[in-house]
């Protein structure tokens, strides 16, 4: 059975545990643990902010939230032997909150989806929801359920938001300029559009003394995913899923974190999924020269596990690229998502969730997001499907009295000054 | 079992046809025929060109279609009682290609594939490829397999690509102004960003000849979805489906057509899925005031099939937001599931398979396209899945060689002077 | 598309059409057709008692049932070059009810599930359900209700309840004898314990006038399965399935029919499934010397399709080998099933639904018979699985009231003087 | 998260733990602890032979498996205001290996299918295989592979093959009484058909010292599933599993065990499923007078969790109620599902596998075994369905050469003399 090569102690803080993980990709981070290709062992991995959201009913924090401290990632772990050119073959054996303990901390037997304020991050669908909003869940098993949310409840979709190998300078170039170029296209703009490297708060692993200024003023931020798999947010990443990333360092040198419960398609709350920390097992290989081989070079492949929550009706919502003004886009898949996705955000409001609690849900809620048409033009069409068996009351259109849900205390809410 | 209430002869073109269908929206379409709410009913599907595109070896009829002939639509079908405000429900009970035939008409025993020219529509990925290519897939039972993509075989995803309810002259009025408005941004744009109404080549059903000419040129195309549904090339409109659909003129005025024997998610060839004529059965129903009562008011919303095929092993690719030329774009998911697609297309052209065999298959196998992260700044995340079973060969990644298809006489092309 | 080789016009009986089927097993039946391997072809189906049953609310026809007159098949179909000690590949390419058309016979837009009575057939719970009972089932789309069984809608998982290839003369007399010696073992009992040759009521296709007689002092009936197939009313054997029969004469002879637009595991009630006629279409192929290759000699094997119906939640009841009066009986799966299904009628009938209406629908419905455990002395284990979303009411036990459903006029009950 | 009332010790044996479970079933057995509806709370279980099998290339120790000793049960659990007539709510949160422990006891990363010998116990195909078989299976994650088994690895079904409530004295003496009566018809028979009460070895957990004799003497063994649940050996009452069983005394007094890393339908070999210890993680509720309410008295029904192992392909094979010496029996679906395991078992070992290696194959992994046909006089028949996707070659008949694979050093096998 697995040994764990990352402990983390949930009565300390990230960075005063036995081993120090990083919240920039870099790579001159150094490795924690070596470990070989045929390997199984287990990390612990903190929720992404360290600790800073509350089991409370409050969205202060989810309003206040540090952006700058994120993501705490364990690792990186050299692979030995893993090259430049090769494949990283990661199998996902298990993976889920902490074990056994209740707590403060997310993960010990509970779990949060924020929606960030505009002013702090922004979210999907910030225009139509400026504020902050928090919706805490708890776990029962792998079921989650919301004091916030009531009325539902599901099976988490269990999986790492994000994961990936180390770049290499070369690469990590690459990002900073063409991330900065487009900055520069607009650097004022709220939300941003991209993070540049940010030496504060920065957590740099093993990285020496001397170093360590330069190294923070390049590192590059975590939010985004990139050629190395990173902050992918794919919600099918979890149990027994095997994923193969590019190797762009020698030993690999990857890394993990930002556990989620559960999480709906495109995680569209910004702070989204159900944000947890917790446990996850690993199978590693290597693949040499898989680069090549399978001309997999700028993006990690993988293959889902067969344990996934299984559903078999949904209630599917469609949009178009048009915006809420009415304004005729061209093609635009992300503009149709937001359409859809407010689409059923009106529909859920008719049984008497709060908008917000709908947006909330769609967040965090094994929800699909697929690319329905693409050619269309002018009009791409995004579709989203809610597993109907969710929901406590019969949410399907008929000919009756439409039944109406408690929303009881409702979502925490925040606004920004 | 269902009356026919729209036969097509195979012998005969769409407009010669004991009634006349129509390739354009508008309110003044009369309809063919009257249903009553609770009705069961066949209707007869022509392939979307009318029988231009031929069962051959020759990419030619692809480069050269005639863009301003489509769709031929089925209906419009009037149903009793419906009222502006009510959601019409169209149940799918049955759709396939044309029974017992053999012939030259796209249907009768087998469907197309084709990837439009930059010059002539265009497609998905247009600039990686500018050239009009053609697959002919061969139907057995519900598998479909091609001598232009050998070494696949799958189950077809068997939907309709166009449903939809007759605009209202307000609505239509709406979607002319805000299409036009598009268009005047770049009104020479190859391919263009969208198609105004086109008096050449529409068909209009019963319009009274002296409105005929008003009419024509005020029509709307059908490429796109819109609020009345639509060209959505929504996959899983399968059989077995219940779609909801606003409904904007007295009696609804529903038609259909675009039958596709199987398609992957976003169409991304354009001339995509798997192109036929067919035969569609239906059950219709009225939720009287649906549209307000549910909030459903600009937006088809269904319930997909329990039928559809299953798979169960995936092997999947992700995307993000930069350029090939390496240019970082803020969250566009269109632009992402293009990297993912074409990740998976240079993926399988190492087993053998050329690129634009492999971009066919893409567009007509039932694969998968999730939007897996919207939010994280500023790179989208788009996933496309692939079911592994298929393939004749094993693609998965591993140790081994990689094994190798034949490609046969490849994807016919043709180019645009 | 395939071409129908065994046409049947529903308004004649079976032995009026233009090609004679049989309705026993004999290697002297001649082929009413020749196809070669590869070939498609489509096969009319008569439903089994070749319209005796009728779409009203009586069960005095079930009562009746002709059990000499069963089944009627279409075939044998030789399948040029196959020999003794092949594998017939048989694909199901689809298979429904008579297509486009409403009447009297059973496929015209309904079918019937009939539980036999105790002293004509009985059936698997014969001693608790004596009578004769009736539901007949209306189609809409793959959809089956029925005003006999209210509450409750389910998609059909449409299969032939019987398939096979000619026996050898070697093999027909081992079944004449191996059976003759089982009836030798309580000939008087009711219902029979097997049923030996019947000349009365056989029709034996082509079989020349002069062996007549002969032959149908010979033939084995159709009921049971055997080595050769036959009558397995396997539900699983839907549309997409490919079965490998072994083949014991030349030409394999090949027949077919027992259409069922659905059945659950089992096909409890006996005259159970929703009988029908219909069409199916298949593909054939051979494996030569397929038998030894696979050892594969007195069995069908095969390959469930991919579009069965999908559902995601059941409600499952167990059973154990302890017959009704407390005796325990030893390791005895097939009485652990009757209990099984026995619990599963009971807890129905706390809804609302007869206790005959409840067995009805457990013949009819897609529920899921397993063999849970066989090995536990004394008691095996058997469970049924019935999927929660074909009732109109939530019949999952919890806290609250039980809700009811309304019977209605019930299922039509006959007795036996 | 939930708190662990029944901690097991690996390094200490089943009767020197800080808590004493028991291995009869008896209602005077005292509870071990006291939990509430509502409660969620963890409960280890020792593997059923406490640590009697080994990690070895031996069979012996199934060969000489002291059955006496069987099983070693946790519990009983006291759930507070729990009473005779209600329905007692079990939800299996979640179920595994012992956590991160590697060592010699079955459960610490390994686990072990055995064929019990047929003067030891038996098993289903006993006449065939009345030797002693081991094979020991490794975890990956929720992956089995078996050095002894190789060229197959699963995911495996994860459940407890034995939980229940404790009989009331009035249901004891009724299954003594029963049982009696079965062994008194043959009570030499090897293996025998049924278990008497045995004192030997009795583990009767807190029953005072006074008691412990007649006890003893008294309670029923473990084997056979009864009224109260038990042994039922299903496959599916996996991860997220509901539960409900009827209450024949206060409390309810729940005891669980015997848990199994996998399993096919039926636990063939009976020594079968993936023996290990390991934990369970429950919720807990009460429906008052649930028995009368939904008719549920002598049974529990269940809903299987929803992220059980997920699969799409597989082939079937089918067996009817002839035996293997060709006498014909009536209506015998557990000879019919021996036939078709044992013609799945020819099949496998075409491709390289020994008969033995498939049988301890069909045992472990998570195979499926329906009731097709129980009413086709005189054969019933039914179905076992292998998943493709286990076996490391294409185990699919077709035109090619037979793939072999390597059988490896095969199954550890024992006699008895």
């Amino acid at each position: 059975m697995p040994k764990n090569i990352f402990p983390l102690d949930s009565a300390k803080s990230f960075t005063e545990q036995e081993k120090l993980g990083h919240n920039r990709w870099h790579p001159e981070i150094p490795p924690v643990a070596t470990v070989k290709p045929g390997d199984t062992f287990r990390v612990d991995c903190r929720e992404w902010f360290d600790g800073f959201m509350k089991n409370d009913d409050s969205a202060e924090d989810i309003r206040d939230a540090p952006l700058d401290k994120v993501h705490t990632l364990s690792g990186p772990f050299r692979v030995e032997g893993a090259k430049p050119g090769d494949l990283l073959v990661v199998d996902i054996l298990d993976v889920g909150p902490i074990p056994q303990e209740e707590g403060p901390l997310a993960g010990q037997g509970w779990g949060y989806t924020g929606i960030f304020a505009k002013k702090n991050g922004g979210s999907f669908l910030t225009d139509e929801f400026p504020d902050a909003y928090k919706a805490v869940w708890d776990f029962t098993g792998q079921t989650a359920t919301s004091r916030h949310v009531p009325g539902v409840s599901f099976t988490g979709i269990i999986h790492p938001g994000l994961m990936g190998t180390a770049p290499s300078a070369e690469l990590l170039g690459k990002w900073n300029t063409r991330e900065a170029a487009l900055i520069a296209t607009d650097p004022e703009r709220v939300p941003p559009l991209a993070l540049p490297p940010q030496p504060k708060d920065a957590i740099l692993g093993g990285v020496p003394q001397g170093d360590y200024d330069r190294v923070a003023g390049e590192a590059a931020r975590t939010a985004p995913p990139r050629e190395n798999g990173g902050n992918q947010d794919i919600k099918n990443l979890s149990k027994g899923t095997r994923v193969f990333y590019p190797v762009f360092v020698d030993g690999a040198n990857f890394s993990v974190g930002d556990l989620h419960f559960s999480q709906g398609d495109g995680e569209i709350t910004f702070c989204g999924g159900i944000e947890m920390g917790g446990f996850i097992d690993f199978h590693v290989d290597v693949i040499p020269g898989g680069m090549e081989k399978y001309g997999v070079t700028e993006n990690a492949i993988f293959m889902p596990g067969n344990v996934e929550p299984r559903y078999s009706q949904w209630l599917s919502f469609s949009g178009t690229s048009v915006t809420l003004d009415g304004e005729q886009r061209y093609l635009d898949s992300h503009l149709a998502y937001q359409r859809a996705c407010l689409h059923a955000i009106d529909y859920l409001s008719t049984f008497g969730w709060s908008k917000e609690q709908a947006y909330l849900l769609l967040g965090a809620a094994p929800i699909e997001g697929r690319f329905s048409g693409v050619v269309d033009i002018p009009n791409a069409c995004a579709t989203v499907y809610l597993p109907t068996e969710i929901f406590d009351i019969d949410i399907r259109p008929g000919a009756g009295d439409v039944p109406k849900i408690d929303p009881g205390i409702g979502a925490p809410r925040a606004s920004l000054a």
